[in-house]
């Protein structure tokens, strides 16, 4: 599994439009191959900043196969208009699990 | 519960020693009171890169029950000495997690 984490910023008073978006924009996402979930986290210390971490099977499943697709022109449809800054995207894979996992 | 997101940079040649003292520091944070689970991912783009996620069960487990224990001196023992620059260190609420768990 890889984790894509994205660091996005929103314009100033657009967090409850922004928010409402991601959940429409949320089965967009879910509907490609080799997505395994996703959730978005909101920053307690920088209003307007958001943390969306999306689990892949591949890396490739995200840059090559989703950001390849139409779902992938609906999902920035939905939400691009959003941000003040470009979203910062990284790809992370696993270290280290606790309590670890009896597998 | 609150996510404590840290991005980490650790001196280069040094990433498998950091690793091993992460599994080595990984009770110590995980005996905090508050504290649910954490995990540890490596940078595909970036060597030296990490990415800490810590659950805890609020904002004050972190910030006011772990940094001022006695458990944090000897986590900050075990890995403060690997790191290139000061970690970034900040905390995010829940907004969306999907698929939408049935509870």
């Amino acid at each position: 599994m890889i984790l894509e984490v994205a660091m996005l910023t929103v314009h100033a008073g657009q967090e409850r439009a922004f928010e409402e978006a991601m959940a429409q924009a949320a089965p967009v996402i879910a509907s490609a191959r080799g997505y395994l979930r996703h959730e978005l986290r909101r920053c307690v210390e920088t209003p307007g900043r958001y943390l969306l971490l999306v689990q892949w099977e591949t890396l490739e499943a995200h840059t090559v196969g989703f950001r390849g697709s139409p779902a992938f022109a609906k999902w920035r449809e939905l939400i691009g208009g959003f941000f003040a800054v470009a979203p910062a995207v990284e790809h992370y894979e696993h270290v280290l699990t606790w309590p670890e996992k009896k597998s």
